[in-house]
Formats: C-alpha cells, structure tokens, sequence
C-alpha cells in the first residue's frame, strides 16, 4: 500500500486548502488503504464507515470504530489510527458522539483550528457537517470531491497491481462458467458454482457484482442470475465484476450452448473485432470518445449498442475516463479502462469485455483470458 | 406493503415539525418499501439511494434514480415517483443535480416552503443539507433518527411476516449445513454450498451476513468462511443473517463433526437450556435486561460470554430492543428479538440463536429448525 497522501498537495495549491476530512468510501481506499466490506450493507454500530484527517503539515490520522480493528492489516503505517467505543453490551454507547470525540483529537493533533478544509459535500453526514461549523467557527468547509475523483484516474503501479489481481478473479469466472456451464442447469446454480471458484482462489468471500443471464434475457444486457433453467441454444452473459480489497476487475463474455446460428457466430466475431480494435485504438494522447467511436463504427451495421463504450475502473467500479461518444479527454499511462462492445438484437446479446492500462505506448491486457463463444473449442 | 407514513404523525406532534425528508436506508425502507440493494456498494451514478419527502398534508414522494427502476414493484402505490437522470452515455450529466431539480419539484407538490423539517442529521449528505439552508432560509432542520428509530421497535403485521420470511432463509441454511457438512470439506466449500441453497429457496441472490467458522475459531465466536478444512471433531459454528428484499432473519447454530467430547455435549445442552430459558421469558412487560440476566445466569458457571443476549431484527439487523444487562425497555408485542445465548471456552465456542416475535401472552419463534449439535441424530 503506496501513501498517496503527498498527492493532495496539488488539491491543496489549487483549491487553497489548509488541511481535509475525508470521508467517502473511495477516498478513504485510495488515501488510507481503509476499505469497508459492504456486502453487508452500512453498519448499525458506526456514523460512517471512517474518516481520514490530514493536517496542516500532512500528518494523517484515521477514526475508526473499534469493531473494524482488522482495517489495520491494511491501513497505511505512517496513519495514525484513533479507534472509538462503537458497541458494548455493558452499556449503551453513543457511538455519534464517541466518533465525534476521536475526530476532535485528531484535529487537534493534525493542528485544524481554522482555514479552508477540503471535505467531501456528497459523502459527509450533515450531522458531521453541523458539529464542524458549529465546534470550529473559523473553518471553511471547500468541496474537493471533483479534486480527488480527478486525482485518482491515473493510477499508480501499485493500484494497478490491485486491479490486476482482481481483474484475475474475472478471469477464473470466465474460465469457469465455460467449462461448468450445462443445459437443465438454472443461472442461478451456474452462478453459485462459479462464485465458488472465485471465491476458493481468494481463500474467503469476495463481493461480486455480476450480470449473469441466458436465452432471451441476453438482449436487455445483463440483471442477477435467476431459476431460469438454461437451455440448448442458449446465450449465457456474463459480466463479472469482483472486488478484492476495495480494487475492482472487470469483464464480460458471451458463450453459447450448443451450436450457434450463423448469425450470432457473425455477429460474436464482429463484437470480438470491435473489442480488439477498441483495444488497438488505446493510445497516450488518444481522446475517449475515439476510442468508443472506433468500436461503435465496427458495430455500427448492426445498430447502435445503446451504452457507453466502456469506462475507468479503480476503486470504484465506474470513472473516468467514461468511453462515450462526447468525452474529449486524452488518454494517459496509468489509466485503467473497461471496454465492453455490444451488440443487441430482439432475442439475444453479445457484450465482450476486456480491462486494460494504459501504457506509455498502447495499454497491458489485465484479462487474460480469451473470449471463446462455445465449449470445448 | 402496508404505508407507515400515516405513524410520522407522532413525531410530527412529539417534534413539532411540519414536513419531512428521509434519507437513511432503514427508514426508506420501513416508511415507503423501497430496498437499496447493497451488496454492490454504493452507486456510483446517485448523490444518494432515494430520498423519501413527506408534506405537510402527508403528500409522499420518493426522489429516485432512473437505473433504479425495478425498486417500483416494492414502492407503496400511494407515494408519487419522482425519477432524475442519473447516468447516460450520450452526455455528461450532473447526478447531484438532477437529484436536487426533483427533490425541489417534490418539495412544491408538498407544500414546503418554510417551518420545521424533520431530517435524519447521520444519513443526510452535508451537500443536501447546504442546498436546503440556501434554498429555502425559511426551513429549519429538525434531526428526527432517534424517533423513526422508536417507532421501528415495535413491528406490524406485515414486517413481522418479512422478517418471517427472511428468517426461513436462516432455517434453510441451517438445515443445509447439518445435511451437507463432511469432514475434509473447506469452510467455504460448504458455506457455498449452503448459500446456493438459500439463494435456490428464493430464484436469485441473496444478501447475507454470516458466521461461518470452524474448529478452535468457533472460541472467537465467528468471522468469515476461509479455505481451512473442517477436520474430525471440529464444531462448526454457523451464523446466518439473510437480508430478504430489505428485512432481515437471524439465527445460529453450532455443530459437531463426528462425536462430541462429554464437554462439549454438556455444554451444548446447556446453551440451548439457556436458550430456552430466555425464549420463555419473553412476556409484554418484561424489561429486556431480565431476558439477558435469565441466559446469562443459566450459563454462569461456564463464565461470562462477553456479547449481548439479543438484540431488536428488522430493517436493521441489530436494533432495540437490545438484550443487554443494563437494558430497562419493557418489551411489547410487535418487538421482534433475536437471542443468542453462548459459551466460549479456550478452543471452541457454541451459541445458539432463535428469532422470535413478541405476542400478547409471550413470543412466536419465527425461526423453526431445531438445534441438533450431532448429524444424523
């Protein structure tokens, strides 16, 4: 875990911000190494997840419920961690306030007493936000969430890394779903075999956002896995998108029970041509929407996919760079990006997906798997 | 989907506040029906989940992304929809805000303009509370968590037969893990095993928070499933807490592979005694802390347990009534309680846990498998 701290220091000059509190779920990854598992949902025992303080001089403390001690495997060492009472049963805690306690010294300790304090508008609790303006009159609240989003599309080795390994969870699911997958299985059953996989390779659970449909669902693109018994003829799509550690993957393929119609054996070439163009477009300098423009010429004949290109993949599943038709920003070494052409017709859809990182020269495939439509071949 | 929005009422006149804006996903859920489905994180595409606005003649309206669509089939027919673009890929869009131009469209249908808005201060976003001052100087907001909070505690008709539900998921999975469980299996082998089972009851996925450890880990009381392989005398301590479309289940057991020490069989019995002790406790006027003492006394001699007796199951899975020592709430029909009596000792653990109702002359155990420690028997 790279401290990625010292990167604020650019927010900091333009912004003409003093010290930040920050509070969003992928701030506090990308800064701290703080990730919070969510395939739980948000805990009744916290007022948020953790908050990142960062003083005057850049000195870094994170307020963490003492219930989420095992954050601290993957906390940056030069952060100071101040835990808080978040839960006994001995008595009843107030764990707002507790939260709140901490927080005060960590502003003391990081020397915030006035001046501009870059937060996170969107992801501070108003309650938070109150306590600041009232406790620290002097303080000005500055929203540095564009700031710090902006900060994060280019990646550093050590990110991309944490993509690469999951991104490799993709790739197991993919392999997976084409030699597990059988006619008279549901999706459902089909997907649990394959999350199995994934999760065995890791040694434990990993959250999993899929898309995982066959037959006729294909067309619509994608939606959870059902009872829906898979059939000869079949398309499976599926779309995996893991998260190992607070870094995500991303891929998507479209396999076929059976023997495809000459159609969607044409048509599964072109997506694949459209993919592999998308991916031989990627260059410095390059704008987003050429390379979605690339891909969608490909496809074109057979209409207009209907989504974006594809789309930045960090610590969240979906940044900049956006692959759309208006996006003029320029492609740069360290950006991760999903592409994912499509093609949907009334009764089916192929999407194939691919994760890359732009290179100095072109990008690296973090995929590695092969995008093959039928088993066995 | 009964509509709760009828019960703000008596915050209304307990608060005396005019209107209100909710924004926790606890009480989206238990006042309109709407379920963020959170096992993915949060969205990348929203400011928020949804957020609910109430007026002043108890005109509701739900403010909610248009990817988020499907949340319709859940959202009481009486409550006005309000959809924002929140993500396409033809243009760049402002998510924060398309989000505020239907909240203030929300805001005039209801009749706010001034007077005191009851808010939830921990699950508002400091950027929307900033909005509101600016906008409307007029409005005073007025944090109302801690009275939606009380007016969950005691359930309806229709929750307690959610909850019913979800806790027939923990049944399953239970049943599941004493039917499957084989000795060279990993945790997580046979925790995937059992989840399919859960996810197959249902036709799709299923979030679910669990405990499923094994051996000398069972003495720490839980943790995730890992790759460590379930040996000859290992118990296997399962706790399952499904969340099914918003409302949650609960329920543990512990299980022996092979035969039991003379130990470990009297501890079990004695767990499950305690267990029952507590389940016939529960009378409407009981204080919540003489549930807890009547457990923990029946396990003195084995020490103290060091957690809660219980706690409240609903839209949250850990909520009031909370089954503590110090706990002096009277409980009232309508509660709905989850008992988790335990023994830890230096290399293993067993606790045992039922969700129950509260009725008019004591409980209904929502959860109906039975505790068995031994397969087969």
């Amino acid at each position: 875990m790279k401290n990625r701290i010292q990167k604020l220091t650019a927010i900091k000059n333009a912004k003409k911000v003093d010290a930040f509190l920050i509070t969003s779920l992928a701030s506090l990854k990308y800064l701290s190494g703080y990730f919070f598992y969510f395939e739980h949902g948000l805990s009744p025992f916290q007022l948020l997840p953790a908050a990142l303080v960062v003083g005057v001089e850049q000195q870094a403390s994170l307020v963490l419920a003492d219930n989420e001690t095992q954050q601290l495997a993957f906390i940056d060492p030069s952060i100071s961690v101040k835990t808080y009472e978040s839960y006994v049963y001995q008595k009843p805690i107030d764990h707002t306030t507790q939260f709140l306690l901490q927080l005060g010294e960590a502003f003391k300790q990081a020397g915030i007493k006035s001046g501009r304090l870059g937060v996170e508008l969107n992801a501070l609790p108003a309650s938070l936000a109150f306590f600041l303006t009232a406790q620290y009159p002097a303080i000005e609240l500055v929203d540095i969430s564009a700031e710090i989003a902006h900060l994060r599309i280019i990646k550093d080795e050590d990110e991309i890394a944490s993509i690469r390994r999951a991104a490799n969870l993709s790739d197991i699911g993919q392999a997976a779903v084409l030699r597990l997958a059988k006619t008279g299985m549901s999706e459902l059953e089909l997907f649990n075999l394959v999350r199995r996989e994934i999760e065995e390779s890791v040694g434990t659970r990993v959250p999993l956002m899929a898309d995982f449909v066959s037959g006729t669902a294909t067309a619509t693109g994608g939606g959870l896995p059902t009872s829906k018994i898979i059939n000869d003829g079949d398309l499976i799509l599926t779309d995996f998108t893991p998260c190992l550690n607070g870094y995500w993957g991303d891929s998507c393929s479209t396999i076929v029970m059976g023997t495809p119609t000459m159609e969607q054996r044409s048509v599964f070439n072109l997506v694949k041509e459209a993919l592999e163009i998308g991916i031989h477009s990627i260059q410095p300098g390059v704008q987003a929407r050429e390379v979605d423009f690339a891909m969608r010429q490909h496809l074109q004949a057979k209409g207009n996919f209907g989504h974006h290109g594809g789309h930045g993949v960090g610590v969240i599943y979906h940044e900049e760079p956006r692959i759309t038709p208006y996006n003029t920003m320029a492609l740069q070494p360290g950006m991760v990006i999903a592409l994912e052409p499509a093609v949907y017709s009334a009764d089916y859809g192929i999407r194939l997906e691919h994760l890359v990182a732009v290179t100095n020269d072109g990008c690296e495939v973090l995929t590695k798997f092969n995008h093959c439509f039928q088993q066995g071949i």
